[in-house]
Parts: C-alpha cells; sequence; structure tokens
C-alpha cells in the first residue's frame, strides 16, 4: 500500500516522499517497506538509526527529511495501522464433523466450529463468531455476534457472551464459585446456580477464570479488558472499560466500578466497593472499599501517596532503630548530668 | 414444592402461610415463588422490602406475618434448600464414540464419557462418574465413584482419585514437580517418578496445578477444597478439611495440616509444617514452619496480632521520622544550653 | 539391575555388597531393591533407619557396612539414576485419524499425534516429538525434535518452538500481550502481531501463559526452566538456564539475563533489565532495573540484605513508637525542668 494511502484510511497529514509499505514494526526492527512510530519522545534519538519507511508521529518530532505520518495520538494511530496489516488468527472458517455439536444447539450459518469443539444443548452462537478446536460451550448458554473463542476455552452452562468478545486460549467462564456453608462434620458445597454475563467488546486472557454466581449473575461490563490467569470470584460486578491486569484476583460479591485500573497481582477482598477511576498499583492487597477516583497502593493498600511515603520511609527505619538507641542513652546521661547538679 | 413439604425435608419449622415454592435466590432478586435465607442480622433491613415468597433465618429475626423457615443454621439450611432446586450441568449421559477411550481403560458401565475425551491404557473408571469433553486421563489412574471431571481438565499418568471428587475446567493434576540438579553446563531434570493422591469430597478449581511427586506421592487430604488458579508443588501434603483459596502458592515438600485456612494468594515455601487449624491472611507469604492454631499475616508472614500492629505502625512512620528530627535537634538544644550553663 | 552395572553407567565407585536395584525413592519410602540417596548431611541419622537397598552419598557420609554408590555429587546422580528407572508417560506412538490435521501440515513419521490433537496449516513437527490430546497448534507455527507437548497446551499461530523442549498440560504460548490505545470511546486493541520464540531445551510449565509479541518476539532462552501458572508479558526476553518459579508474572518489554531465578510469586514491572545472575526472593515486587547479581526482596524490592533488616526491624516499629512517646515526655520533662531552673 502506498504511503499516501495509508494517510488518507487514517485521515493523517503525510510529510516527505511518498513510499510502498507493506508492513509494520518497531523503530529498531522496521525495513524499507514497514511502517512504525515514535510515540514517547524519549526514544527520539532512534529516529536516526530507524531504517523504517516511514514513521507515525507527533509534528513536533518529524524532523528530518524521512516520510512521515503526523497524528497528535501516534500509538492509537499506530494500532489502527497495524489492524490493516494484521491477519486475523485461524485457518478454519466451516462447522466441523470432527467437532460435537449438539442437535439442540443453533449455530448460525456465518458462525465456524473448529474439529473437536464441543457444544451443548441449547447453546446458540452468533453470525461471525469463531469457536476454535478444543472449545467447551456447556448447555444454555447464549454466545453473541463476532465473538472469538480461541481453543481450549472452558464456558459453563448458562453462561452469557455478548457480541464482539475475545477470550483467550484456556480460560474458563463460569466455573462454581468457592462457596461452602460449616457443618459439624466439615464442609458442605454450596450449589452454585448462579451465571456469568459478559457484556459487548470484553477481552479475557488466557488461563483467566470468571466464577458463576452462586446466585444471580457475575457481571463484566462492557469494554472491560481482563489480562491472563486472572480470577474473579462469585458475584462479582466488574464496570465498563476497566483494566484487570495479569494474575489479579477479586474475591466474592465485590463491586468494581467504571474505568478502573488493577495492575498486576493485585488483589481485592470480597463485598468491596471500589469506585470509578480508581486506580491501584500492582501487588497491592485492597481489604477496605474506594471512594472514586482513590489511587492505592500496598499491603493492606492505603492511599498511593502513603504508600510511596512508607516505603521510602522502611528503607531508613534500621537506621531509625539504631539513632534511637543513641538519643536514649544520650537522654539517659542528660538526665543524669542534672540530678548530678541538683 | 409446597414450603410446607420443604419445612419436613429440611426437618425446620415454619411460620407463616404455607406457599407454593419453585426457585431460590437472594432477598434483593427473589420473587413471590422463591425461596430466600437472611444469615447476617447487619442484612435484617432486607427483610422489609424482599419480594421472596418464603425466608429461612433464625427465629430472632422472623419478624412479620410473611412466611418463614426457622433455622438455628439458616446458610447451612438455604445451602440444602438451593441443591434441591439445582440442576447438575452437562448435557450428555453415555460413553462417547467421539471419545477416545483405549482399549485397556475399564470404565463402569454407569459412567459418562462425553466426547471428545482421552483416556488412556490401564486406567479405571467408577460408577456414577463424569468425564466431559477436552479431558485427558493418561494411563494407570484411578478415578473413583460419582466424581465430576469438568472439561478441559488434565490428569496425568497414575493419578489417584478418590470417591466424590469435583475438578473444575482446565485443571491439571500430576504436572511434573520442578526440579533439577545443577551441573556444570546448566541443569538437568530431576525426573518426577511420583504420583498424586486426592482423596474423597474433594474439590480442586478452575486451571489449578498440582504437581506429581517427585518421588512417592503429593496428597490432598479428604474435604479439602481448593479454589482457582492454586499451585501445589511436588510432595506437597495436604491435611483434611482445608480451605485453600485462590492463586495460593505451596512449594515442594511442605506439609500442611487439618482444618487450615490458607487466603487468597498466599505463598507458603517449602519443606514447612503448618499446623493443624493454622490460618493465613491474605497475600502473606509464609517462611517459617507454624505450630497448630497460629494465625498469621504478612510477608514475611508473623503471628496475625502483630502483622496488623506492624501495619497500622507502618503508617505512622513517615510522621515518626520528622518528630525523631525534631527530638534530636531539641535534645541538641538541650545539651548545648547545658554545657552552656557548665 | 545389578547395583554394580548401574555404579558402571553412572561412573561411580561402589562400596559395600553387590546388589539388585529394581528401583528408587526416597530413604524414608526406598525397599530393599531400591536405590536412594544422602545429599543433605542433616539428613544422615535416615540412613541407620532406611530399608534402602543401596543409597547415593557422598563418601564422607557412607557409614555402615550397607551398599552405597559414592559420588561427590550425589543429588545429581540420583535424577540420573531415577532417569534410568522411569517410564515416559504416554501410551500412543501414531499419528491418529481422530486428530485434526491440516493437510498442509508437515508432520515427521517419527512424531506422534494423539487423537483429539489439532494441526493448523502449514506448521510443522519435527522428529520424535509427541502431541497429546486436546493440544491446538495454530498455523505456521514450528515445532522442532523431540518435544513433548503434554495434553490441553495451546499454541498459537507463528510459534516457534526448538528441539527438547518440554510444554506441561494446559499452558498457552502465543496467546496476545495485553495493549490498548486509548481512545475518547474506550480502549482501542492494538493488534498484536509478533510471535513467541521458545529455544532448546526449555521446560514451561502447567497453565502458563507466554503472550506473543506486540510486534517482534518474545523470547524463552536456551535451557530455562518455568514452572505452573507463570505470566510472561509480550516482548518479554529472557535469557539462558534461568528458574522461574510458579506464579511469577514479568510484565511487558522487560528483559532478563542468563542464569536468573525469581522465586514464587514474584512480579517484575515491564520495560527493565534485570542483569545475569539476579535472583529475586519470593512475593517480591521488583520495580526497578538491577545489575548484573544483584539479590532482592521486598514489595517494592530492595537489595535483599536490606529486605531482611527491614523486615526485622518492621517487626520492632510498634515497641519504636511506645518509646518515641516515652521520650518525647521525658524530654519535654526535662526541659521544662531546666527553665524551671532558670
Amino acid at each position: 500500500m502506498l504511503l499516501s494511502d495509508l494517510a488518507s484510511r487514517l485521515n493523517l497529514e503525510r510529510s516527505g516522499p511518498d513510499v510502498e509499505i507493506s508492513g509494520v514494526g518497531t523503530l529498531e526492527e522496521a525495513g524499507p517497506e514497514d511502517l512504525s512510530f515514535l510515540a514517547n519522545p524519549k526514544y527520539k534519538t532512534q529516529l536516526r538509526h530507524t531504517k523504517a519507511g516511514a514513521v507515525i508521529t507527533a509534528p513536533e518530532n518529524a524532523e528530518g527529511d524521512r516520510s512521515f505520518l503526523l497524528s497528535s495520538r501516534p500509538y492509537l494511530d499506530f494500532a489502527r495501522a497495524v489492524r490493516m496489516f494484521a491477519r486475523t488468527q485461524g485457518f478454519y472458517s466451516a462447522q466441523s464433523e470432527q467437532a460435537y455439536i449438539h442437535p439442540e444447539a443453533e449455530i448460525h450459518d456465518q458462525a465456524s466450529v473448529y474439529p473437536l469443539a464441543c457444544i451443548g444443548k441449547g447453546t446458540s452462537i452468533g453470525s461471525g463468531t469463531s469457536v476454535f478446536a478444543s472449545v467447551y460451550i456447556g448447555e444454555n448458554c447464549s454466545i453473541g455476534k463476532n465473538c472469538t473463542i480461541y481453543p481450549g476455552v472452558n464456558i459453563m452452562a448458562g453462561t452469557v457472551i455478548k457480541d464482539n468478545v475475545l477470550i483467550h486460549a484456556g480460560a474458563v467462564i463460569g466455573s462454581d464459585g468457592f462457596g461452602f456453608a460449616q457443618d459439624m462434620g466439615g464442609m458442605e458445597k454450596f450449589p452454585q446456580v448462579g451465571r456469568v454475563r459478559v457484556e459487548e467488546d470484553v477481552e479475557i486472557g488466557a488461563n483467566t477464570s470468571i466464577d458463576r454466581a452462586a446466585l444471580g449473575e457475575t457481571v463484566i461490563g462492557r469494554g472491560t479488558k481482563i489480562d491472563n490467569l486472572v480470577q474473579i470470584g462469585h458475584n462479582v460486578h466488574i464496570g465498563e472499560n476497566c483494566i484487570i491486569v495479569s494474575q489479579v484476583g477479586i474475591a466474592g460479591s465485590t463491586r468494581v466500578g467504571n474505568g478502573v485500573v488493577l495492575a498486576g497481582q493485585v488483589g481485592v477482598a470480597g463485598h468491596l466497593n471500589i469506585g470509578d477511576k480508581c486506580r491501584v498499583a500492582a501487588k497491592s492487597g485492597v481489604g477496605k472499599s474506594a471512594p472514586e477516583g482513590t489511587d492505592l497502593g500496598g499491603i493492606p493498600a492505603v492511599e498511593h501517596s502513603r504508600f510511596l511515603k512508607n516505603s521510602v520511609a522502611l528503607n531508613k527505619l534500621p537506621g531509625l532503630l539504631r539513632e534511637m538507641k543513641k538519643m536514649q542513652h544520650e537522654l539517659s546521661e542528660l538526665k543524669q548530668h542534672m540530678h548530678g547538679e541538683e
């Protein structure tokens, strides 16, 4: 594709010579037919050495006579350019006889079911959706349009997945919540009879697990992105456009607002309310509800600015203990001295 | 079902009018034909607004002229009521020709094997057990009666699973332990030739992994419940009726007693002894053995009460550092003052 | 096998009577036909009670008239002995008609493909490699020789796996990295068009996930061992002979040197450089790059020796606060006293 065509499709201004673009790459790795990007001015020196045929960047960074696409949002526009060159994964677009599809399942003509997938009784699958190999979709599920269910995903009975949802390999949706009633002789399982509902445009990472509700629903809100190996407990409600990074765990019945960011390996206790736009630093353990817009850090989590101060202070603590001893000694000498005077 | 029938099946006293009950729900969501429950008196005000047809609760909470079942253990009795209305997951109850069953495997007539399951040589499966799609059970395994092996579970060679075990989707039982001998040129694998033994009434969560022993056995004791995404290392022995919450990791050769509770994201180092009824707070890192009944918290974990005090104190530390400076200043002034006097 | 044969195969000196050896076991569990080992002199008293037919140990520990193999590296030599008695897992060595193999895949005659595996278009699989049931290998992958791909593994399109790689059940290689560009209306996915390359002699644990690069490659270096439930982000480069213990998470674009050890549940932030031979204590959170040979601990991680001091000091902090109050009181009394004198 000519750079000028790309410019018009992305609605961007071009500077420098028009060139043929056939792929994309980082500034380090791109070749003469690749488009690259510069978003962070910190890496500006790489512009001198890159072999990229053209670079998307902000006008103020577009120095020299190379070919540029000028953008106020270079990362976003580069993402869109990448999409034009990206091939969709997969190699199968029919409904395989080597799959097991229950006779009472309703699969849209325009949906793909790979060999070795298994689809249960009373389940419906929308147009444009791909179900890869070794996927299990239990009975009475509803899967929307244009979803991608990558291989090895297990979707348990009654799950509702809306349109444009992307689920990565090995994720489990609708596993039983972890609920037991104590009896004298041990524990008795509380049957988990609720379901999971996943709204439009959600992405769910590899080997993540989302538990069904005990009663009612576990909900993942529209546009929320969940990374790999995340645990979402039963009856959790997550709002819209949240970012849940890898290995986060959210315990049962917690409500997470819209636009919340939970960084890697964060844990959130059960029955909490985490307000809109809260952000929690990696590895923190949240034990209390947090109002809208709070930044948190630490175990147990406190306001992030306090967490930073605590961390700095902790490194001074061993020295403080030594000084403390010294002061106690001085103080006692001073007292002796005074009593001696009297 | 009439509430009066339910009362007699649960062996509970009924108060208020007899009504038809066809389902279960929370106080918030239940309708006129649903049974609900109130266990925590904190939520008592919800009783006024609920549309539930009947409520299980303790006699002292049963106010008003609505229909009640009176119970001293409302959560446990509600769990039992839910079980009466719950449908078992699944839609297949034969032994599928679309599965692969090794000719030398012994599958009981009353066991189900879904399409696309794979069962190895010399493996036996007991009566009433269901093996879902995409399950792999390696050679020489023994699976008991009335087990549920949900889809995508992988059970490696030689594993022993006793009766009434429930394994959620994507769990791996019998993966190799992580053991290497250092050699000059790198690491040499210590072949992991032991096995995993899972006792009766155990539940294992989605995408959890339990490693086989290097030599001998990894053991999960009777009645223990393991949540999702948990890691159990090789040669770990877990006792009976333990609760192992999501994303916990237990390193190799550690012994966990009976009735132990490990909260979410806890890590336990290898070669430790964790005594009966120990409880470890979420996100803690246990680096030492703990005697029976110890409550632990923190990284590294200390007694839980101390962990709480440390956490409170840490938040005062930055202020302490400032006061310390001030005191040092005052002390030095005082000393100067005294020396000036002399 | 006679102990004398074992001695010559392991190139070790034998002491005591020659005996028949038919298996291996720990000192506690071994019987009269088993070989055992003693590496840590701490367990030397077990030598008196073991029923093992022979024991591999260092010459200085070989006391009594039992049969020994004398070794300066008893654990390594025992690992090699175990290998001689270990059976390889698995029960299938053909290319099953019950698998789905794309007509344009190239499977070596000497490779095994279990029933219910799925292999995509343009993928090649080398000699001696076993692909277990429910494995998915996407299009255009290259899998080397003598690899073991255990059941339920998902390898996404374009992945390169070199020779002698062992991948445990449920692992996902080549899932999308977690990358989104913020737009006004929400988040737009940055298409992840790079790949994963896994070098020779790597082991990857059960239910671990390794993300493909956004652009370019995610790389796992030769001889590196990765445990279960580990998360490797997009564009991470891991060097040779590293040990990555269970539930570790490494965020995007971080570079890990050679011989690095990350203990259980460690988190490493993105875009860092972790130098060769660094070692990070369990549960630590690494937020800064670290030069070669650094030992780290804590959240956020600091030098390990400092982390230990901080931890000890933290336990003294509540007491320190009390003493501080006392000192402030004394100091103020002293001041009053002096002013009184004036």
